[in-house]
């Protein structure tokens, strides 16, 4: 295959071009799943290792203290707020995208107190959903009812009634990313607080939670951050809450004093009372490594190649005659879109599975679309090049129709 | 230093004995806390290297389906079951113990829903009451109130106004063990539902769920299930409430259906529904690697071994002059002591220090207590001996008043 010249001069003039080298990359594989699990950064699987040799292994109780494990959260949160536009003391490492979603949600209720309702949108993350619902369960209706609107109604539902917006960033399935600016100051202008879910966004594109004033987020590890598969998650709750916060899963390390043994729980000062239980210290330190990756990136720069990436498969899709039957799910404005492509077709299953047995790594999302994560990390132009020209053959020969998933295809 | 023969026969005659091999033990250092972390099996270390390089390394998003990762928690959970006297489908590896028992406990009191006072023990493990209080907090006094009672006043506090008993079944200070059957038994014969925290029982005493008709328990992975600092957690839900159950933390691995995406919560069937959010992999993989330490191990041949390992200590210091000023906090009775031995002296925080000087690996709990924790799957009698020889040293030469940590002490 020859590759255009201007695919090669892009390559060439890529400032991030070396970053691939920090990465394990599996031969015979071009990986656009990061949205999915991020590829391992070598420094992620040499520090586990050290961890299990070394610390664990060696010194094993002390080492909470010898090698700073008991810091892991902060030290974590430091990192990723970095990626997000926040200062310090206002990020930390814990537990799962939903379980902090949980503390957040029921924090930012306890504090619009007078109101009880979460507005979010109908094809937000389920467990978004889920664990609104979950609360809602809990607590009854009348004290967290989930009001859940299409995209297109979300602004128009933004009233006096509503004491909570939470919405993601950026929508799993499409790519869309929302304004996070403009959502903010309309909602809070409504007494309103805002949590943002930034699991597909964090590493991926420039987030500015203290410039927008936003009061909550939460995000996720094991995306575009490379944390390692179910990494622990990350949770921002802004200065200005952290003095009247009452979140409710209070287990001791979110203590001030964890280790007095006080039978009465004192919430730490700070970010650090968003702890609960001992962290997993083996997924804590992937996580940790992981982060070194972006030490030398600006965001801004992963930005523009990304936006450069997906649109070298948005013009594709619009102006090769063999891709046109595939609809593109993911909006046609650069500024707009996130690090992924979404593409529609009816046999959107057997084409990601012809795609994967070419070594294109892709993943099928229900009911009909093909999405391609774009890390730009450790995927070249060239890489979109070979998996755009791919699809192109695969759709021309309608490889998928005499593929063996054709049947499963109709099956699902 | 010579041992004497009984104690030499005692090692020989050990059918544990060769469990030793399947850990890495550092040189030079004798591990007596295995009740905060238990030493590292080397095929923990083995799995999780394989996991990083073969799996998140190689095949990437793949390995959820193709190296199981997604199996792993009902896995794990079996593995558990098994030690803890639990049958099929009741048993899942998950979160953090302070977050399971979150779930438990808002199940319970659901279930119970005529009542609202939890029931626990004023010296019960810290995180314990936390999250009771946490609960509270968030549901308002009339729905969850934390009744704290000392132990000796638990027995006449079960009554009809109780809804929730939740006791640790070993104290983490004394090692003291409860008695799970006829407190059950007791609390239920009232109406209570019972919850069981097994963190410092598991892996160390035969426990029976299911005999004695437990409700709800939970334990932690990292302590004599040896499963790496900050493993997962467990729970166990008796079938009997698996159907009517409502859990609030409702994330996405716990749906009937996670990949169908649907925006409406509909809980797993069975002990599936305890799963919140993605699980930390890489800390699950230690924890399933670390219980095959246990595949051809009987609990009750760990209970005998350990009980002749604590007696040692116990006998010691009853028995020899120099160990005389040293008070036994644990219970005098070998059936009512777990695998610990707490002894108090008001220099406990330096002799701590000097035995951790010499290698032996106790830890010091506030106010003044020596915590010596026994694992007889890598502790010889041997070991023990010498431990008793190092202790006996230290207070006969007052070494803890000379030692660096005597001013240390003073401050505490």
């Amino acid at each position: 295959m020859s590759i255009p010249e201007y695919i090669l001069e892009w390559d060439r003039n890529d400032s991030l071009a070396q970053k691939k080298n920090e990465f394990y990359l599996p031969p015979g594989k071009r990986y656009f799943d990061g949205n999915s699990l991020g590829a391992m950064p070598k420094l992620a699987a040499e520090q586990v290792q050290q961890t299990l040799t070394q610390e664990w292994g060696v010194d094993l109780i002390d080492s909470w203290n010898k090698h700073q494990w008991i810091d892991l959260p902060q030290k974590v949160g430091e990192k990723i707020a970095r990626l997000i536009g926040a200062s310090a003391g206002q990020v930390i490492a814990a537990d799962s995208t939903s379980v902090n979603l949980f503390k957040v949600l029921a924090a930012a209720l306890q504090l619009n107190s007078g109101r009880h309702k979460v507005l979010s949108q109908s094809d937000n993350f389920p467990t978004d959903l889920y664990m609104v619902q979950g609360l809602s369960a809990l607590l009854g209706d009348d004290r967290c009812e989930l009001i859940d609107v299409p995209e297109a109604d979300i602004e128009t539902h933004l009233n006096e009634d509503i004491a909570v917006l939470m919405l993601t960033h950026v929508n799993f399935r499409s790519g869309k990313i929302h304004d996070m600016q403009r959502l903010t100051e309309l909602a809070q202008a409504k007494g309103i607080i805002v949590i943002w879910d930034l699991a597909h966004s964090a590493g991926a594109v420039p987030i500015a939670l203290d410039d927008c004033h936003v009061d909550f987020a939460v995000g996720c590890g094991y995306k575009f951050l490379n944390g390692g598969p179910g990494a622990p998650s990350f949770v921002y709750v802004a200065k200005r809450h952290q003095a009247n916060l009452q979140q409710p899963l209070t287990g001791w390390m979110g203590h001030a004093t964890p280790f007095s043994f006080d039978k009465n729980y004192q919430p730490a000062p700070g970010i650090d009372q968003l702890l609960c239980g001992t962290p997993s210290i083996l997924s804590m330190r992937a996580l940790d490594a992981a982060l070194n990756v972006f030490d030398s990136v600006e965001i801004l720069s992963v930005r523009e190649k990304s936006k450069r990436q997906t649109q070298l498969i948005i013009d594709s899709v619009q102006s090769v005659d063999e891709l046109k039957e595939l609809s593109i799910v993911s909006p046609i404005d650069a500024e707009q879109r996130a690090s992924q492509v979404a593409l529609a077709h009816e046999s959107a299953f057997a084409i990601t599975q012809c795609l994967i047995d070419q070594g294109f790594v892709v993943d099928f999302r229900e009911p009909n679309i093909i999405r391609i994560g774009v890390t730009p990390l450790y995927l070249s132009y060239e890489d979109v090049f070979r998996f755009v020209t791919a699809l192109t053959a695969i759709m021309r020969e309608k490889l998928y129709l005499k593929s063996k998933y054709a049947i499963r295809q109709k099956v699902t």
